[in-house]
């Protein structure tokens, strides 16, 4: 096992020394063949996908994961489509961000260059396998993929496809590459590999994530964990509060950028929590609050430390009232990771006040925190979004899959 | 002294809470007034310098290295006048990088924020603890710093001064922070501290770098390892590539920067090495080459496997003869640390050749690789030169201390 680990990465890191200097035109053109390829092995894939699904099915995995590990015929376009979309993307590499010519002479410039070898490591959807060698191949990124064993037939079925569709249009052999193999001990290989691997992207459940950063000599971007705040403020428009307060807690629950705590301010508690509350049940979300948040209502639940602390990534929320600002102020800076924090003010000063003083890869004014993504930016693509502050943080999109390079154009120029 | 490391690192997480958004004028404040302050203090300085040189001399440490902890008034002025230059170079925090209005009228900007709390280790030179913690201050970053036991009373009496005119200008208490203790666990105890250190940047020699990569859980930004290489191709103008050798052997050949091996195109290896070998000979330096490379001159040594893999920092240098291009590319790749690498050619499609294929932080044509550096990138202050790809690649500035935060302002925004 851990010898194939070891080969697939050797053969990504020669892929990426010709990968690097690719043309864009030739890097598109394989994005093109890929999903075209995808399309026309349709039927293979979803055969494949079977046996995984029922392989599923008798392990008695749950309802939910097995819908996530599903394939079929619009899902695979999906998937093609989402190729050929990456393939428009303007190619981050070769930008010359700046240039300038010192008084020796000397001109300097700074590039983008892909990062090399880039590692992901997920879990049971299939479609990341595409999506993230998608990503790598517009970038000039040799990839090695390691996916869930639940979806290991899908995934391996659709690597075969894309690889030697990439690899027909000029791509160099070992540009994509799937780790084969569901013995657990692979991902532990992959994560020390630092001579072959520049970086891994784990993607996945916050268990997934700390066993990479926990054992990883590799280079990590961290993803994920988001324990979001909105903070309606004495001064907020009550009925947009509610709204965004709806939309950030229930619109899709289970993800990072959801909202898991409510902050109150006292001075508008009594008007606004009872109708607010109110709401939230109707939407079917289990309330946790503090005292002030139970006398609103007496069906609340006691809230605890942990329900501070932690991401329900569910219907349930938080709640709790605060004496003033810098009660929130304090309480997210205690309890927050820094993913997206949002107040909800009409008040000018105190808006920035919470704009430069919360620490957070996206802060909002008076917006839902749902849209800290890369499709919601702007960027047309995301391979994840960074929840450190190294590198990337936010949404990842093409740029973040670069490096620079500086370049220097001289006539003999020398050091005095 | 595990309690000191994370009473002072726990300190410095409280300060970068408040540094964060304090105002330009206020950091530049306490930079001229730490700048004061050390000249002020020249003499309780240079007190503390002669207990660690009289230490020092006792415990029989080499004169370099005693020459490197060794203060003196204009030394001291020189720190001084660091920070002021630091004081009038522009601040990154708070730039608005860029920003644009969504078609649902979300308005999101990519702001420049401190990475938080940086810790550094170093080793002998006392300046580092001024410069770095200068640099910190400047870009809203608390700092602990960790030098090494040689310079411990100088450091000591630096930190207290500067610290003491920070705080007094109105920076948070525990901004500056030293370790004060020279107990070696306290590196390792530095190390883990994830959850009040944001990143590590080691400075020092290579022991002192892979301790820290090995061993931390912190981020780390790893700095300084350069097997540079300069090749001379078969289109060179001779006489400019001999004075590029010998400006990047022997300027400065104990630095990162500085050439380690010279790649040769055979064409041109009978009229260039000769006296080139002997200009390098002149210099004082020693070579190690490959048979052919003999052939020019019998008194070079035999090179070694170690040779082309390895760091002289010291008046040695290996040569090696190449059949053309292509072996020079691949001789780079097998050996480069990716630091600096040069080509010296009068071919304009080579030279591009070079540029394009050769990764590395900086890749030169027809100039010396010792530019690689802030102050002769022209970024005004360095905190090192990185030779990592992730987050900072090549010379270190002031932004390099920062990360990103995303604003957004919105009217109500919620997600469909």
């Amino acid at each position: 096992m851990e010898k194939q680990v070891i080969a697939k990465a050797q053969k990504a890191r020669e892929a990426a020394r010709k990968l690097a200097y690719i043309s864009t035109d030739i890097k598109n053109d394989a994005l093109l063949a890929m999903a075209d390829s995808l399309l026309k092995n349709t039927y293979n894939i979803l055969e494949a996908n079977e046996l995984d699904v029922r392989e599923a099915d008798k392990n008695g995995l749950s309802r939910a994961l097995i819908d996530r590990l599903l394939l079929n015929q619009a899902r695979v376009a999906d998937m093609a489509n989402g190729l050929a979309m990456v393939a428009s993307l303007p190619d981050p590499v070769g930008e010359v961000e700046s240039m300038w010519t010192r008084p020796n002479g000397l001109r300097i410039g700074r590039t983008r260059v892909p990062l090399g070898v880039v590692g992901i490591i997920y879990e049971a959807r299939p479609n990341v396998t595409v999506d993230a060698a998608g990503l790598c191949v517009k970038t000039g990124n040799a990839v090695v993929l390691r996916g869930g064993s639940e979806a290991i037939h899908s995934n391996t079925a659709i690597a075969n496809i894309i690889a030697e569709a990439a690899t027909r249009e000029g791509l160099p052999d070992g540009a994509i590459n799937l780790i084969e193999t569901t013995d657990r001990d692979a991902v532990n290989v992959m994560l020390k590999l630092n001579d072959y691997i520049d970086v891994i992207i784990p993607r996945g459940g916050a268990g997934l994530i700390q066993t990479v950063v926990q054992n990883a000599t590799v280079p990590v971007i961290e993803t994920g964990v988001g324990n979001c705040h909105v903070y309606v403020d004495r001064y907020a428009d009550l009925e947009k509060a509610r709204r965004i307060v709806i939309n950030a807690k229930c619109q899709r629950p289970g993800v990072c950028n959801a909202l898991e705590s409510l902050l109150v301010h006292q001075a508008i508690a009594a008007e606004f929590l009872p109708e607010m509350l109110d709401a939230l049940k109707a939407a079917g979300v289990e309330v946790r609050g503090c005292e002030r948040t139970r006398a609103a209502a007496d069906w609340v639940k006691q809230a605890t430390e942990e329900d501070y602390t932690n991401e329900f990534l569910d219907l349930i929320i938080a709640v709790k009232v605060v004496d003033n600002l810098d009660e929130a102020l304090d309480h997210i800076y205690r309890y927050s990771t820094k993913h997206s924090e949002a107040i909800i003010t009409e008040n000018y000063t105190r808006a920035m006040r919470f704009l430069n003083e919360v620490d957070a890869a996206a802060v909002y004014i008076n917006a839902s925190t749902r849209f800290t993504d890369g499709g919601q930016f702007g960027f047309g693509a995301e391979i994840g979004i960074s929840t450190q502050k190294l590198h990337a943080r936010g949404p990842m999109g093409l740029k973040e899959l670069t490096t620079n390079k500086y370049i220097l154009f001289g006539d003999g120029q020398i050091r005095e």
